[in-house]
């Protein structure tokens, strides 16, 4: 079969280059070897954002109870939780594969494979494309002595399957997926140790970030230890066990490990088409992300970010570029990042390191969240608001707080903008947000503190 | 004592106007008669916002509950909230006092009143001011067959200082304050009967708004009743009794009159400076807000809106215009609305109704909250948000649904900006977020329904 537009992975950046490429009449296939939604939909964004959405209520509730306003408990069942989140992703897989048969996309459920000559085999079925978007993701990586074996050392996929909360945990790796469902564990009763071998927690973000996010979690019990790398697992009759460089041990119920992404790209044969691999296997792509001639690669799989909605927006970009309507380089701006739970974090733009490494000079300004009366009400007033300056433009936003996920779209709109004060000052902030706290953060006076990092 | 500036009213408006003369090396002075911060901080947005934000964990576990994943219960109670409320009230207000006082602002404890020649009296200090800015703000307003007993028949001052929620509750009017004021009690377990004369509640929003959230009111069991005036509120016996003119009777324990506000004028003196009125005591101002030579009138007085963010900002516009920074009009924008609870509403911009009383054509799109990732996982999945265009350009957005108060400034900024669907699909919205409705909507295809309003 003949198609001016063949799709490998159907994930958030799949989806949509098929779906905008039929939607521009070009006749398009799309090859996923397993479900509809990829990684985001079916373990990752999706299901995480579930289950911390709906224990939001047990911090909340415990905040209220703290400051002697309220009584009660509430209690979740995960095997219920987990019921929830199958009909939900189901009707999100439903609602998918209905758009893109409306939009006249055929879809091959089938493993992708690439066969030379323009042609990806799809299963036994031979798809002749002009023009591959290869968007086949990642998976959890592992370092060679730290092994899954999906029963008591789990991967991420494998704790959000779980149907009741283990006694303890012991996540290991500080990142957003660490960082997200120690916290969900966390609300269901579950004791948990953070491991992070960087010297912080949450060590892509700004280092204040990272500091008042451990405070804060430390505050909630969490055994946290950073700087100490994990150096075996042992599992002695169902007694789990975790050794670190630094000979301490922790004993533990289960293990979930959380140490960053691989590519999906082992099976692609990607040599067929010409194409580069570098570090683990991420597919080397151009400034306009293509692989080779007529051969684009988005999302997790060129390595760039982990983000679903940045995978979309190279979606966006691609099936643009392939339908003549851009020549531009794809643009090279961080996507923004979130992480959630009771204390979220946001981080749009650049980070002073990232200043740092560029020589450019900046500046800091900042606000606190504690007198802002929305976070006051719901009784979590910990965290700040923090802009960082080149020039008298903002050059990337960050911070930490309760619901401060809220703030990312308008945080992104902002540093894009690269606003400057007077911008801060031309627009009403509704009273009361914690958009006030952001207001703020853009009108403090600025601190000069380039040379300090 | 001789003054660059005196300010009266210490609320939102006046607070700011005056720190910013200060700042701007002024010599000021601020009167206020009761408590600085005025309606917003004492008994307006602050403290509602306190009891709907502590007691949002309420809606939320029967969110949850309704949905089988949560057992439990969070009970409130009142009066420790109460207890809360005058401590964040109260360091709020010392935060302020603080601020005036570390910029050199003279603050005077008193009646503000006009005494001609430029002179304000204050209690017993005579201000000469060259500059006089009117902030004193508003009350509630009340037709003379419907007056506060205070402890029957309640003001919204009266309802947010009661330290037990009572069993039913009548409130007339179903705008903002009333519609706030019924959730909170609705939460804490009173029947809540809600009575509005016009054809629909939230009278002043699009009325697809109105319509959705009257439904989830009723599915949370509130009476509703539309279109119906009271004429008469009896108490025999302390049994309370609301007397439709339909004919219908309402009996409740408590009722609570939102019916509007009334200017706080009529003791200021004002035709000491030849300052006009007009409805029930609102100062005529001109486009640069001024009352007459040398007074301007900023915030709920003015009569033009009773939002504290734009007598802030209101504040803002006339300290550059008394520093001559600007002489160009307060610019004529309607400014951001929020009703707060568990199902909120933003507006921005124009509403359906205005573009057709303006005689503009348009379009809308929107989107429904119902496939949004974070909305599902709370459970409370109601709701749409929706654009209004004109020639190509956002005019107003509004909408209803869970959480979505957290839009506005975003909201605020595309309308503000005038955004095309170009510049809806340039920036990366977050995924997950609530955010992404609003994107789907501004993408969404367009109807135009110009002629049907």
């Amino acid at each position: 079969m003949n198609y001016d537009l063949v799709v490998l992975g159907g994930g958030p950046g799949g989806y949509k280059a098929a779906l905008k490429g039929a939607q521009n009449s070009l006749k398009t296939a799309l090859v996923e070897s397993a479900q509809l939604g990829g990684t985001c939909l079916n373990r990752g964004c999706v299901p995480t954002k579930l289950f911390l959405g709906a224990t939001s209520v047990i911090s909340q509730l415990e905040n209220q109870k703290k400051l002697r306003l309220a009584q009660g408990n509430a209690v979740f069942d995960l095997a219920s939780l987990q019921v929830r989140k199958k009909s939900l992703i189901s009707a999100s897989q439903n609602a998918m594969r209905t758009s893109l048969e409306k939009n006249g996309v055929d879809i091959f459920m089938d493993k992708g494979r690439l066969a030379g000559g323009k042609t990806v085999l799809a299963g036994s079925h031979k798809l002749r494309y002009n023009h591959l978007v290869l968007a086949t993701g990642s998976k959890s990586g592992f370092p060679p002595h730290l092994k899954p074996d999906h029963q008591y050392i789990l991967t991420s996929t494998d704790a959000l399957e779980l149907s009741a909360p283990p006694q303890s945990l012991t996540v290991i790796g500080a990142g957003p997926v660490g960082l997200e469902m120690g916290q969900i564990f966390h609300r269901l009763g579950t004791r948990v140790t953070l491991i992070e071998a960087m010297d912080r927690i949450a060590p892509m973000e700004d280092e204040q970030v990272s500091l008042e996010l451990s405070r804060y979690l430390k505050r909630q019990g969490w055994n946290i230890i950073t700087g100490s790398k994990v150096v075996k697992l042992s599992n002695d009759n169902n007694q789990l066990e975790v050794h670190l460089d630094n000979g301490q041990r922790v004993e533990t119920q289960k293990c979930l490990l959380a140490l960053g992404r691989r590519p999906n790209t082992d099976e692609l044969n990607l040599k067929a088409a010409g194409i580069e691999v570098y570090g683990s296997g991420w597919i080397k792509t151009s400034e306009s992300l293509m692989a080779s001639a007529d051969v684009y690669a988005i999302g997790d799989v060129n390595g760039m970010t982990m983000y679903a909605h940045a995978a979309a927006h190279q979606a966006e970009y691609v099936l643009d570029h392939i339908l003549g309507r851009t020549d531009a380089h794809y643009p090279d701006n961080p996507p923004p990042s979130c992480i959630y739970g009771a204390m979220e974090v946001i981080r749009t733009g650049l980070t002073q390191k990232e200043l740092v490494l560029k020589g450019l000079p900046f500046s800091v300004s900042s606000a606190s969240l504690a007198s802002n009366p929305i976070v006051q009400s719901h009784g979590q007033i910990q965290g700040f608001i923090k802009v960082i300056w080149s020039h008298d433009r903002v050059m990337g936003i960050t911070g930490t707080g309760y619901a401060i996920s809220g703030l990312i779209t308008l945080a992104q709109i902002i540093t894009h903008e690269k606003w400057t004060r007077g911008d801060a000052q031309k627009y009403i902030f509704a009273h009361p947000t914690v958009d006030e706290t952001l207001q703020e953060a853009l009108l403090a006076s600025r601190s000069i503190i380039g040379d300090q990092i």
